[in-house]
């Protein structure tokens, strides 16, 4: 995403992904709880993120299988990059998450979020989460709201 | 629950109250993701529980308000607790939560897990989220099953 | 709910009450929807209404039994009628329903919304629907939002 | 989808789009559910569905705008298509909806459903409802499982 050109001799669609990808390594730069679950940011593109996360032995539940709530903060995560990545501030209102495969300590997770509705202030958006080897280990959808503000420099028109 | 008569002299409920308990030590002991959030036990009783959370700074997310994925390990593990509550293995398949409030570093969250629905393998379960000022911090409903097994001595009976 | 007594002399329980029930007869005596299905309204209280409906051969899927839709028509029209108990205009922006029993022609539905939260503009209910042996058919839960406008008379103070 | 070929030597993937007709076919044919609202199949294909409503002032609620039951009915029919589409008898457990946008009496609405997940007897749907100037009005995510049985002929291997 690093390019010599000024941001404005950008085509329209490239600027957008160029901005989407600074929302994210503003909000990741600031977001302590996904940072000390080890969560890594892949790309961020207008309305769609993915990020990773190796399971842990710390993230195992009574179960001796990976916790729910683990699964669900890295989900969790790519949804908030996804939705913020127009650089207006956008906070989630509700998820529903199915858990679909267990996961282990060692397991390497990918979640992609995609947009699926953005209007007005509201927007939707789809998570699936998979092992490396391909297995869906969970899907979520997200509700999310616009709310003041924008994550940097100026707010964005609307 | 320390009680000096043996266990199968108690009174139903009570014994029924006990083995919540002893199920709850049992996974919580084992259970190294909430501990890793300093999520404390309150109590434990037939399809019901409650847990306790402190945010720290290192929940909270790039909006630096708490993670929806700290307040959601929360919920999910009293959900936990709750559905394992009568020694036989149960896992979470889905849940629905809504954020209806911001949390900051330093609130006192407890988190009640009540049991709507169980029946065959399957139960529903809702949580609620609230600050120590009362004010309802998120609402969620879970959805489980059970597998195989038990969580303390021979598997219960179904 | 009848009494001779003036409105503003009721107390104030009896009073919310009545409102309630006043916008339940004003809501469903306009919907078509619901009068189509038979669906029968017993009482509304402050964020509270039970309703009624008889499972017809016509309300059969094509595995003979209980088609969701119609299910969760009965639930929803009953989360309606909670929702707009205060006389402001609301409407529902999402549910979540879990189904738990088949329903055959013939079965009598009570399906009864409690509210969970209310809260500046929006609201959750919870909604359970039992068959006449009291049997859980279906639980749901239903996100709504004030709009302007009331159900009857001038608007109700917020 | 007809064809003069006998089915054993079509190639996969028409047998496999075929018996979705088929199963289509036959399910709405004993529907009478979505037949008294009009419920119009388009089309079937293995995890896939499209269906089509008019909305008639019959299915409007008390605020004068379309019934969430109707929308969901219209959602849910065809998830049961969708889900229901290679010849093993699957049922709803359970559905979210959201509601985006208000239906008028005359709206013509369409749903598509799109299998997101299928593994053992599980399975996740998505549903979108639009209406015909292209407006998402509902997203609905539908939850089944398999059960017993078949729709035609003798049940399919699993």
């Amino acid at each position: 995403m690093t390019d010599s050109l000024p941001a404005d001799s950008l085509p329209a669609e490239d600027a957008a992904r160029e901005l989407a990808e600074l929302c994210m390594r503003t909000m990741l730069g600031a977001d302590a709880a996904s940072a000390s679950l080890g969560i890594r940011a892949l790309w961020a593109a207008p309305g769609r993120a993915e990020m990773a996360m190796t399971v842990t032995p710390a993230m195992l539940n009574g179960h001796l299988i990976g916790h729910g709530g683990m699964v669900f903060t890295l989900a969790d995560t790519a949804f908030a990059v996804a939705c913020n990545s127009y650089n207006r501030t956008t906070v989630a209102t509700g998820c529903d998450i199915d858990f679909l495969a267990q996961v282990r300590a060692g397991d390497e997770l990918r979640a992609v979020a995609v947009e699926r509705y953005r209007r007005g202030r509201g927007g939707l958006y789809d998570v699936t989460v998979r092992r490396a080897d391909g297995e869906v280990v969970a899907e979520m959808r997200g509700r999310c709201r616009e709310i003041q503000g924008s994550l940097v420099g100026e707010p964005a028109p609307r």
